[in-house]
């Protein structure tokens, strides 16, 4: 150990990181001073996303390092999943201070471990990167980009939400936020699965008019769709029901409310938990956004992918000075101001 | 400012960010989950890099951030160079501490700007990224990930050199780790000009057989050529003209020998000179090997690119047991191993 070069050829050799069916012809991962990579077919474009972890921030330094190097992969395939792509490949950015300490070593090689793992997972394989030194007791800072491809000018985006459109969520939301919250691990806040599956059916059976994935909570990642949307179909509401929003609510969430509240307001959740379902972020689910004459087929397309999709609310024009989601609940009046979730958790 | 997504779309926004002609057609800049960018055409295949700059490592906290900017920029796309490619845009990873505090906000300004600049100089536009932030004190670490296209099949690669082949570098070596021994700012240090131009003509041309930008020194970079190329066509050596190396010296390394060595022996570098010239780094010119009658096309190249090639030594097949680099001296003899330049700057 000792040099980068000999830590990234133990950790991340083409040899280690060779995906199981084995490199495709004519790429070169790895060695070089870039990666080659054959391009899509002709009428696919590239889709490319980055994100970037640090230690303390968006994971504990007592977190199991496998499942960092699952989780740094996972939330950057979601945001291809968002707009409909297939991954081709990555690249990862390793800053990390001490690499030559034995705990450090432990530590990078269970990392590496699950990244590896994560690659096969989702058929998304690591073709190199860059690692560098940190000062002694920096946070790590690690960082991964993804290369996706999708037919051209069918990447699902933010701003094709229509006034009318259903709003819709997959699988369950306000768990991880829920564990956070506790300072407790939690598979949904350590294991986020990308939605890759579900993106691409949504994409490929043009059900959808916008996506996003909600990577800083509902409420804020709705508003990016609504914003985007306003400008090209004017300025938008999202009018979404509490009752039906907290069908998405994820197991631990809802199991903690089960316990401490009466049966009679069991329908409806109390306003903190309110603001984990909506507000919480690290969910990496999508949020979409589709023509109510697709409720049906969305539900056939749940029940295909094994992967719960909620219909939440649905959107209309706003009358002038209307905040971007009215809230309503099951008497179909609007939640007082200030229990309304708060758009966004700023991650950054 | 605060919060994060203020931050990215002031610096960093699609319309700060656009190239001179706008985005191409069918792009998709910021904004999104992931950027969409046009598929090269079809017989190209993607070229891609990533490389990650610490403060205080590879930059001082003192440098302009200006030049901090287009450093790295240039520095991921002097690896695009080394392999002949074109670039198609990029991605920036931005972590940073204390990011609402004045005197770091202006730091910030001043690196887009730079950043920006060097997007335009080099028609690699900025596509997105993400940013976070760092516990207060901790270095800056800034990561950018280039993509590129090349000819499918045709790029320069570190496995191609042939025994016999003519060793090359461009422009000139050293200046960079002169200035770095002394704590001194240098042109060659916080501006290197990653040699695209010649990249791609040495690739279209059929010039070069292998090729690596000599970011680590050429002792080191030229010593993973040879072990690349050693796996297709058996052990080299390198033999290296010490007097023709020195032709390649930078203007101030050269200048700074020329005050303190009597004339008569001008024509050779002290052991430190060398050692600056041959394993200081930070060069980020090409050094590429071709056959040895591509030579008069090679200073043709030379010529039209205004740009200077220097023939420094040549390949041969090696003996057992010999190092990888022999260091001949004007008199013919071998330097003596404890004057021998060291293999590599170690980066990480």
């Amino acid at each position: 150990m000792g040099s980068e070069f000999d830590l990234i050829d133990r950790l991340f050799g083409a040899s280690r990181c060779a995906p199981p069916g084995g490199w495709p012809p004519g790429s070169l991962p790895g060695g070089d001073d870039a990666a080659l990579i054959s391009a899509p077919a002709p009428g696919f474009q590239l889709v490319w996303a980055l994100d970037t972890m640090v230690e303390h921030r968006h994971f504990w330094s007592e977190a199991n390092p496998r499942a960092v190097g699952e989780k740094l992969l996972a939330v950057n395939l979601s945001d291809l999943a968002a707009m409909g792509a297939r991954p081709l490949g990555c690249l990862l950015s390793l800053a990390v201070p001490d690499w030559s300490e034995a705990t450090s070593m432990a530590w990078l090689d269970s990392f590496a471990e699950g990244l590896r793992r994560a690659t096969v997972q989702h058929a998304c394989p690591l073709y190199g990167g860059d690692t560098v030194r940190l000062p002694a007791g920096s946070p790590r800072v690690l960082s991964i980009t993804v290369l996706g491809e999708c037919p051209a000018g069918q990447a699902l985006r933010r701003d094709g939400a229509h006034p009318g459109d259903e709003v819709w969520v997959s699988g369950s939301l306000g768990d991880a936020a829920w564990a956070v919250a506790r300072g407790e691990p939690h598979e949904r806040l350590d294991r986020p699965q990308p939605r890759l599956a579900l993106g691409q059916a949504l994409r490929a059976e043009g059900l959808a008019h916008a996506a996003i994935d909600l990577s800083d909570g509902l409420a804020g990642d709705l508003a990016h769709i609504l914003r985007a949307s306003a400008a090209v179909r004017g300025p938008m509401v999202a009018e979404l029901s509490v009752p039906a929003l907290w069908q998405a609510a994820g197991e631990s969430l809802r199991e903690s409310l089960r316990e401490s509240l009466p049966a009679s307001i069991r329908g409806q959740p109390t306003a903190e938990a309110l603001r984990l379902l909506a507000s919480g972020g690290d969910d990496y689910e999508l949020c979409f956004t589709a023509a109510a004459d697709a409720h049906p087929r969305l539900l056939a397309l749940a029940e295909r992918l094994a992967l719960p999709l909620t219909c939440v609310g649905h959107l209309r024009t706003a009358a002038p000075g209307e905040p971007p989601i009215v809230w309503r609940l099951a008497d179909g009046q609007t939640m007082p101001e200030h229990e309304q979730p708060q758009g966004g958790f700023d991650h950054g």
